[in-house]
């Protein structure tokens, strides 16, 4: 995972909750910003891919907490391509306080057309930014 | 206020923060869900309005705290016309815990075209569903 | 599925996002309070719970997406037990829109002691809640 | 307001509605995150004032929107003091699209004491932050 692309994260004030972590909803929050990071990382801004036609949809998302992170924490969010299919792709994500992983998500996408008409294959541009998959963890 | 349309709010759990009360931004949330009820309520569904064409749009919002409300509260948010003018209109806004009054707001729109051609004045079925003002609180 | 606890939900308009259908991580929110909602229906209010020492916390969640949902569209959340183990349980949600599966999730909970001294056992209170498991779908 | 600290908001693409611009109660969450890196930029982390016994909380706010901001947008938060009391103090805010004012923001916070006893006048730590008034509009 050393190597994974790795997104910033500042917690927000709003998203810790009474029981004083951050709630887990956000978590699905910085996973959107952090694919979107990454895809910008390696030459697709989103902005591009939209324009092109193109726009992502998620399908299925795992989670799991090992531990709660807090206001103040120094949070990043490490993406991985884990796999690269035809019509869909998966993305991990582990969320690091310093260098401990508090989290770990998964989150497979299919490609839709952004004029309504539906799902498509994936298009070369995406997949030249989504490169080689090398999963944070076994599938 | 006795007779205003009151909207009642189910306090999530993710809206309340590490001080244990829900977080300032979400007050703007429910006003944002109350006022659409109170359309509704007067006759006028928020879905009806934007098919005929027309949209609102806030441009201004006030809100004065004087306590803040818990996870489990029961709380209802009061939602009255404060003002119609010929292109804009204001609402009042109390969010109440029981009876007693923990939030005012003050929230102004202006009508905007769903077609993108920018402000109109308010169309006479929003004006309707408005109806004679009754502020909360003076002007 | 028929016989499931049904909570439900009304979608805000913040919830919805520029694809016009609302943001995966609302489906989190909405879990929660549903997971609330379905104890309290089954004679455990959560503040009950939290006053008798005992929380719950997240350690996993799935959901597949199968459509979206929009503004003003009628949703409810079934929820059922559909795993109680000794110190975790699982519970499966059905997001409705009318008959319609529009998503399926899946989270784990594990309880834990208010006063910070982490995890136990889940408590007779709890289990009589959660009842006999019914998964929404197969484990 | 050359001269005013300036936060950087990166817009989430959950924070865009369907109307293609960030809905409202985001730029609470914003005016929030600006407010406590205000501080921090100026010698006050909040984590120092609330181990010092400090915590502030917001009892008035009001925005004024100019345009929407939409996703992909550069922005940024100027924040300044705007009045310091003996017990109250305001910020000012304006949202920056590159250099257009697309939103002013004013909010008014009262020190509370952490151990729940109440507010409490401005500490020394707290004023020295704030600096010398300077407002970004007429008060």
């Amino acid at each position: 995972m050393t190597d994974a692309f790795r997104f910033p994260v500042t917690v927000r004030y709003l998203e810790v909750d009474a029981q004083n972590v951050v709630f887990n909803s956000w978590y699905l929050a910085w996973f959107d910003e952090a694919m979107a990071a990454f895809l910008a990382d390696r030459g697709l801004p989103y902005k591009q891919m939209l324009e092109a036609g193109h726009d992502v949809q998620l399908v299925r998302s795992e989670i799991d907490w090992r531990s709660g992170v807090g206001w103040g924490d120094e949070i990043t969010v490490a993406v991985s391509t884990a796999r690269l299919g035809r019509t869909s792709f998966v993305l991990d994500f582990d969320v690091l306080r310093d260098e401990e992983i508090t989290c770990g998500g998964r989150t497979t996408y299919v490609v839709i057309a952004t004029d309504g008409s539906g799902t498509r294959e994936i298009p070369p541009m995406l997949a030249d930014a989504l490169g080689a998959p090398m999963p944070l963890r076994p599938l």
